[in-house]
């Protein structure tokens, strides 16, 4: 059962556009969501770093989630993150997505407090797991260290796969370390591992892995799917320094909004540079110089 | 009307207590914190690091500060902690205590992101602070780049106190660098800043800084209000140099779970011992070793 409920494929954290009064903008977010699906992502991962996700309150965050839903984006393409600070409000926004019927969630360890010892972080996903209690509940570990500032050691991940083996089902790899992701599938091989980022598809699919979940595919869904399905084949190789030509152009600048200058480029609709702070937009010089980038790494706009 | 408003003296980042559930324990927070202004308190910063606050949702810390409120205590003597990740949480938590009468809020840097321009700080704290949009409303920037990862550059502090001088009065140190205290009350000599330890409390005065805003008050309050009412007499340095010592003894080990160990060894209430992960309780044999470590240091307990 946990194997064929695991998760895989390119899923997208999916870019959160807000109004001029820093509200975010369902209208927006629903259709952005949707060309996502349209343009050949398996699911959404919602509410992740690239989603300003920590800058949204849970309230924010439920009525997002409840608008996708109420646009008929089915709940099994969603798996939303739920991992904040309070272990509180990890499990209202964990017990949400599990009764919308998410395809799984995604949880942050709780980052205020550092460093923190492995059984505190045990502690706080196990908490959450027992306060849910159902074996339909999966969860996503999510390693991202350079920003969260709690690293997920291997030793954490084993003790909660054994003990919760139908729950704690996969992780996103976020770390930007290959030798990370490599080592927990040596230790885990049916363990979930989503690469955070899709300059490592090719090595993380290799590796038997679960696929990308990449800020990326906001803006480059249908060549990383392409990847995803050929990875194996002829094209793989040109296909892989495709997409990572075009990760590291944008990587030259501030990831989220850059993601956001080029989502206004595309859409012709300047609405999508404003981030909420402590994010600042990018300047009118740095949006021109990451544009004309990214057209030299061969960025091609979907649809 | 800014400067008589100033708050000054020793604050207390008062200690959550919570019960076997690990919900937060109304009763024993109202005893507490009425026992702390008894011992000598000036007031109370709850809702801080010490308060495991970051690990309490929002609605928690409401319910919290309202049972302090209906308890008695008077808002004037609260400086609640109301700084969260989420700009949306920190606009609803200073709101809060602002209508509530609180005397000031400690506001964080919004945490998770980083590394973050000076400009998103700015508007994070500029946002919050036009939102409630009152001259009444009095901010004590909290600066703790250890557990934050986000420091407060003296720049950014310049920006805020010169365009919003009435509402911009002040800061908490805990970065444990004296360096960063001196510099600040240098440049902004007319500035409220804390000392986030009472190991700096004579060098803070002497500086013509405000007094400290320390989480040793939680179980060494009357004697660190001692050495404030003395600090230039002629016991001042045998005071600070035992207060210093008890604080000494006290960070060998985790601060707030070693706070919490002292109060249930002074209290005779080992439910006091309880943290919320992702804390963890010391051990026992940490618990003896600590306590033995403070009766060497000469502490002696409130009452």
């Amino acid at each position: 059962m946990m194997v064929s409920a695991k998760l895989r494929g390119v899923y997208c954290p999916v870019l959160t556009p807000f109004d001029k009064q820093l509200k975010p903008d369902a209208s927006r977010f629903i259709e952005h969501s949707k060309s996502l699906l349209g343009q050949g992502c398996h699911g959404l991962a919602v509410f992740g770093t690239t989603g300003e996700a920590n800058s949204l309150s849970v309230k924010e965050r439920i009525e997002l989630l409840e608008a996708l839903l109420k646009a008929g984006i089915p709940p099994e393409l969603i798996a939303p993150g739920t991992g904040c600070a309070a272990l509180t409000d990890t499990i209202t926004l964990t017990r949400h997505a599990f009764q919308s019927g998410c395809a799984g969630v995604l949880i942050l360890p709780p980052f205020y407090y550092k460093p923190v010892e492995e059984e505190g972080l045990y502690r706080s996903f196990a908490t959450v797991i027992e306060d849910i209690g159902d074996s339909r509940l999966k969860v996503y570990l999510y390693h991202i260290p350079p920003i969260s500032g709690v690293p997920l050691e291997i030793a954490l991940i084993k003790r909660l796969v054994k003990d919760f083996p139908d729950n704690v089902v996969g992780l996103k790899d976020s770390s930007g370390v290959w030798a990370y992701t490599e080592t927990l599938l040596k230790t885990l091989p049916n363990f979930g591992v989503f690469s955070g980022s899709e300059v490592f598809l090719q090595d993380n699919l290799l590796a038997h892995g679960c696929g990308t979940i990449t800020a990326s595919a906001n803006i480059n869904a249908p060549a990383i799917r392409s990847l995803f399905e050929d990875w194996e084949g002829p094209n793989g190789a040109k296909k892989q320094a495709k997409i990572t030509a075009v990760r590291k152009a944008i990587q030259k600048f501030p990831l989220i909004q850059g993601l956001k200058v080029i989502m206004a480029n595309n859409l012709k609709d300047d609405s999508w540079l404003t981030v909420r702070p402590p994010l600042t937009p990018l300047s009118s010089n740095a949006r021109q110089s990451l544009l004309k980038s990214l057209a030299q790494a061969g960025y091609i706009p979907p649809n």
